[in-house]
This record gives structure tokens, C-alpha cells and sequence, in this order.
């Protein structure tokens, strides 16, 4: 698309970032501010502090003026360089941003985030049409879950797939040397794409993760064992990549289930990251169902898959970028006044995608979960995800193991 | 050096890896290996397969003939290739060992590992001189704790230290886009080094690691409180780096201490590693004291920190290579029956280091700690840790805040 130079309507631009930042989530801020740079009618471009907070109290810093080489730095930096905010604004909130947008002469509001963020995006579109204030609303994708409805994938989540990946490399080696049954916890309350990552280290049959629980089945805590044991069995070892948002057939999240089991462990508030206990609760799981002298030691990967620095998916920083520039292109396109801009895989080989506008509404408060026929026996993924996943995540460290003959 | 192509003594090669596995201790073996490799006089080169268990049950693989290309890729890639072992041989044990030796004529023994693999080469080394069996035993330093004495530091150290360093700088990003009280459990019992590293990550003054416990001083929960309740009003949050070793001023580790206060929670063992535990009973006892509303999050980064591919610092795995070359060009010359290879900084600017050899009983069971000039006030390390940390990192990932003025 060639750059346009003027806009369809005058006035300032707003920029957000919300939720759990990413490696690239800045990529995305930097894509849209180089689009809407000298173009005409477009005077300031402001970054609103910690998202949509930094809205309703009117902290804006100001993003026109930030030089191109700082901004590029900006962009190849993990963490939201403008902060970011849990809020979820309900009516009344999106009330409070729309009178702040106005009372700044804004017409573009551009959010980047998950699907929480696409229905603030929607609420505060709505009002404006009802209001009939002239607003540009766009929803800019982000989120390591790659949870969002309509997207074959979302930026952030190629980055954080390849740190669990290269975790689950090196882990696999590590507990080879020293043999005993590890668990890793992953990030992924309702989808289990970024646990399912970590199928990535397997190279030779007998490389782990041996086990992989998602939360898009049921756990439950004999078969789990029954699991382990067989892979213990079969190996001497075992290593089990566990979604922090597996839950009982119930629905009940298994943080919670195992803290009321072990009640004496009744310490604060049951949250999923943050904390090492659901990785200690299934540790004690097996030792007390299995034999509490095996070598059983749990990670929980943490904050550091979406924050680690360095080890950004090239593809997944590209793309990250381009959904920004798109997303400011269509709204200097004038033709729409909201959207959220999605990513469509053309093809796998040679990989390429196409990034194409979706109504806010079809986008909005949605959650995508990992489809059923990547899910092996509830505990196991297939070598068919890799197809779906080895772009997204590029080149992986080459690695490799004496490979001896044992014995 | 100029390479030896006649072994002192006619008969084998023994290597076995001990302990920890690390992101570099393959360099070490395959440095053995390559400067042994069409010695005449040394037959075969055996590899252990995990470290003494592997000897005592004459459990051994061919490195003579693993393809040079191989070997590369080997060395390139974390873990323990032959297997590790956590066996810490008395003398008993040792007996075994110097008897399938003798068994399979091995004249060259080098064991890569901390100070309790050089008191097993000590040993073995003893019995063996005792007996007048011709034995030359080695010692290859490895350990992510640093903590060796007589050297300035050891292989395995700096990629560890990398990690940690790169964790932090992108945490302190997430920390500073949703604020809030954040700890990171660093590996580490008895030394400091590794959890010191986490201050690579200070670009600005008001970046963290804000505070950073290590063993080397007794911990006080009181004092702990005040220390976060200080840099959070300041900062309105506060990242923490802390080491799993630290302990009460009675010597009882806090892991141990802080289990006990919270009785209820008595599952399994207490162990320092694979466990999320004493984030969480720090996260708590912030709760408990300063504010149950507080955002506080707790990460260990367990396994990753020595396991992690694709994160080798170049100087650390160079160095690796070299200490087990050194080891054996000093079991070729013949000279010495017995040392432990040490690493000596020469200078600075521009960085260099000399390996000497050192004897075994300098070395074996002996640890050593972080100079306590790099610690200020008890809960942080000094700028100065910097010279001294710098060149054994190497390059850390280019990243830029947007340093906007928040307000």
C-alpha cells in the first residue's frame, strides 16, 4: 500500500497497550506511530500511560517526537514501553475514556491487546457512533494465549513459544543427565497453544516433554499419575509440560482444587502465575502416589516467557510490527471506522500471511482454544502441531546429544 | 603449546561429567577429548556414563571414535552429554573406582565438576599413589555457583550469569509496565555470585533488581519488610532478586525456617531447588506484612538458569574448551601426577585469563563466597560488581525504554 499523506479526519491519535505485555508488543506501538507520522491532519500522536488508567486520568506522553532511532530501540525491547493496565473497563469506564478522547480532539484510538482489549475497542466505538462523535477505534492483536477467535496466530506468541521451546530443550537434556520426573508449568489459563510449544525440543523419540497437559481437557490426578509412571517406567525418567490452567472436570481450575486437597496450604489468594504452587502441589502428587523417594522437581517458567530478553521469534517481531502499520493504515484508509486486524496464514511453504480488517464485535470477548486433533491420549500433543507452529517460532538452536548407546 | 603426540605412561582415558549439568560443560569434555585424541600411548578414551556410578558399574562409551563434527555440535550444547551424577564418593567408593580403572588399564582420570568432584579426584588420586598404580587424575572446573576457590571464576558461570541478566532486564520491563512487587529466587546455597549477576540488569536508576539478597549475609524477614516497603514508595514497585540459599542469622536456611512458620504447609522434603516454595513464603509474608492488596508475584527460575539452549555467553564456553584442553596437555606433559586446572584473570582491558594448575587438596570440598565489598547495606550489590562480571556475560541484548517523563 503506498503511504497516504493526508487523513480523513483531523485531529490527535491515541495509542494503548493492555494486559500481560510480550516480547513485541512494542513492535506494534512503533508500527503504528511510523504509519500515522507526517500525516497531514493527524497533529499529535500521544501514548496513553498504562493503557486505558492513563486514558480516564489524561496521562499522555507524547509519541511524535520521539526520535526514529530511539523508537526502533523501543521496538526490539520486551515489556509495554507505555505501560500497561489490568483494568477492564465496563459502560460506565468506556464513558469516562470516550469524554477524555474528546476533550483531546481524538479521532484515532488505537488498542493494542487481547480480546479484553478488542471489547473496550467495541464499547467505546459504540458510544461514539451513539454520541455521533467521529472516532477511528482499532484493535491491534496481542497476546501470548494466541487465544484471539478469526487470528491464525497473535503476535507475542511465536516469542514466548520459542522460550518454552529452547526451556524445554536444554530441561530435556538436564534431566537426561541427572534422571527423575520434572514438571514445567506453563502460562495459558484457557488455551494450551504455548504448553503445546514445548513439543518443540523433541528431536529423538525418547526426548522430552514426555507429557503435555493442556487446559482444553480435563486433568485428573490418578490418570496423571498413571501417566507418569508408565513414561518412568519406560524411560527412567520424565518431563511434563503442564498448563497453569488444567481444571478437574468440573471446571475447577486445579490450582484451586489442589490447594483445597492440601488445605493447610491456605496462604493467600489462588493465583496461576506468580507463584510456584501448582507445580509443588503435583510434585507431592507424585511422590505421595508414586513413592516419595523419586527425584521429582517442579519449574514454573513464570513472568519470564513473555518478558525474557533476547529471544524474540523474528517472524513473530515482524508481524508484530506490520499489524501495528496496518491497523493505522486502515484507519488513514478512512473506509473504516472500527476494526480489529487479524492474521490469515496464505501458506506454509513458503510461510507467508495476510493481515485482514474483522468487525470489533466478531473479535471481541472471544477466547480460541487449541483444536482437538492436535491433542494426544488428554496428555500429549501431536508431531502434526509442528507444521502449524515451526514459522512462528524460526530457528531454534541446533542442538545435540552424544547419542550413545546406553547400555 | 605445541601438541603432544607421545602419552608419559601407555593405557586409557576416563572422562565422567559430576553434578550440575551447565550451558557449557560439554566444551569441557570435548576439549579433553580433541587433546587426547592420536596421542599414541593413550588407546582408548572412555566416557562415564553419569560421572562415578558410571565407573563403579563399568558403564563406559566410546569417545575415540565420535565424528569430529559431532563432537562440535556436542559441545555447543547444554547438559551433561555422558550423564551426571549427585554421588559424592567416600572412600569406600573410591576403592571401587580406582579398582575398574586398574581393571581397565586407565592411566588418565579428569573429572569435570565443583569442589566435590575435585575431592573425589583427590581421593581416588591418593589411594592410587598409595598403592603405586601410575594414575594421573584431573580436576575440570565447572559450576554455575562460582564458587571454587583459587580461581576467579568458573566455567559455567557466565552463561548462567547471562540468563539471569537477560531475565531481568526483561522483567524489570514487565515490573515497570504493571507495577508491583515481584521476587526472583536465583540458584545458589552458599555463594552469591549468581543472584549478584541479576545487576547487569540496571540500565537507569530506578531499573531493577531494586534489592538483592545472597547468602552471604543472615536474612531477617523485619528487615526485608522495610527494605520493599522503602524502594516501593519510592518507585511504586519493587523488583527483587533473592538467593535460594539465603538463611536466618542461626545458619537455618530460610527455606527450612519459613516452612516451619508456616507450619501448615509440610509436604515432602524441603529442598532448595524445583521448588516454588520459598518464593511463595516470601510473597506471603510481604502480604502479611505490608498489605494483603498488595500485587505482589513470585518466579524461580530453577533448571533454565543452567539448562536454558541457545544462551551460552561466547567467553564462558571458549573458556570451558580451554580448561579441558588444559587439563589434558598437563596430563601429557607428564609433570604432574594430579591438579585441578584454575582460571586466573591477567587483565581486565583487555580481558584475559591464564589457566594454572593448581594441586587437588588446594581445591577439594573447599567453597568460596561473594567478596563482601560488592555487598551494600545487606540487600544489594555495589556498581563495582560490574568490572568484575562484565567480560565473563558478554554482549547482553541492546534494549531502550522509552524513558518518557512520566507524570
Amino acid at each position: 500500500m503506498a503511504s497516504i499523506t493526508q487523513a480523513p479526519v483531523s485531529g490527535n491519535a491515541v495509542i494503548g497497550q493492555s494486559g500481560g505485555p510480550t516480547m513485541v508488543i512494542n513492535q506494534s506501538m512503533v508500527g503504528i506511530v511510523e504509519v500515522l507520522r507526517n500525516v497531514k491532519g493527524i497533529d499529535r500522536i500521544l501514548g496513553a500511560q498504562h493503557g486505558v488508567r492513563g486514558i480516564i486520568e489524561n496521562k499522555f506522553v507524547d509519541l511524535q517526537n520521539v526520535p526514529a532511532e530511539r523508537l526502533e530501540q523501543v521496538a526490539n525491547t520486551p515489556g509495554a514501553g507505555l505501560g500497561s493496565s489490568r483494568d477492564k473497563p465496563d459502560e460506565e469506564y468506556c464513558h469516562k475514556i470516550l469524554s477524555v478522547l474528546e476533550e483531546n480532539n481524538v479521532r484515532y484510538f488505537f488498542y493494542i491487546g487481547g480480546n479484553d482489549s478488542s471489547d473496550t475497542c467495541r464499547i467505546v466505538n459504540d458510544l461514539a457512533k451513539r454520541e455521533g462523535y467521529d472516532l477511528r477505534a482499532f484493535h491491534v492483536p496481542k497476546t501470548i494465549d494466541n487465544d484471539l477467535v478469526h487470528n491464525d496466530h497473535t503476535p507475542g506468541f511465536g516469542s514466548a513459544a520459542k522460550f518454552v521451546a529452547q526451556a524445554f530443550m536444554g530441561d530435556n537434556l538436564d534431566n537426561r543427565a541427572l534422571p527423575g520426573i520434572k514438571i514445567n508449568i506453563i502460562m495459558g489459563r484457557h488455551a494450551g497453544f504455548l504448553t503445546a510449544a514445548s513439543m518443540l525440543a523433541r528431536q529423538h523419540t525418547d526426548d522430552g516433554p514426555h507429557l503435555i497437559y493442556v487446559p482444553e481437557v480435563s486433568f485428573s490426578v490418578p490418570k496423571f499419575l498413571t501417566d507418569v509412571e508408565e513414561v518412568y517406567r519406560r524411560y527412567g525418567r520424565c518431563l511434563i509440560a503442564v498448563s497453569e490452567g488444567i481444571h478437574a472436570s468440573d471446571g475447577t481450575p486445579m490450582m484451586s482444587k489442589l490447594a483445597q486437597e492440601i488445605e493447610t496450604d491456605a496462604h493467600g489468594n489462588v493465583q496461576l502465575s506468580g507463584t510456584g504452587a501448582l507445580g509443588d502441589h503435583l510434585s507431592n502428587a507424585i511422590k505421595e502416589g508414586l513413592g516419595s523417594n523419586l527425584r521429582v522437581r517442579a519449574d514454573t517458567f513464570g513472568y519470564l516467557q513473555r518478558s525474557f530478553a533476547g529471544c524474540a521469534s523474528p517472524v513473530d517481531a515482524d508481524e508484530a510490527r506490520a499489524v501495528g502499520r496496518k491497523a493505522a493504515e486502515l484507519a488513514l484508509e478512512g473506509e473504516l471506522a472500527e476494526a480489529s486486524v487479524t492474521i490469515q496464514r496464505v501458506s506454509n511453504e513458503p510461510y507467508k500471511v495476510q493481515f485482514k480488517p474483522i468487525e470489533l464485535s466478531a473479535v471481541a470477548g472471544k477466547t480460541r482454544t487449541l483444536d482437538r486433533k492436535f491433542i494426544v491420549n488428554d496428555c500429549n500433543i501431536s508431531e502434526r502441531f509442528h507444521e502449524y507452529i515451526d514459522p512462528l517460532v524460526g530457528r531454534l538452536p541446533v542442538i545435540e546429544s552424544l547419542r550413545l548407546n546406553h547400555g
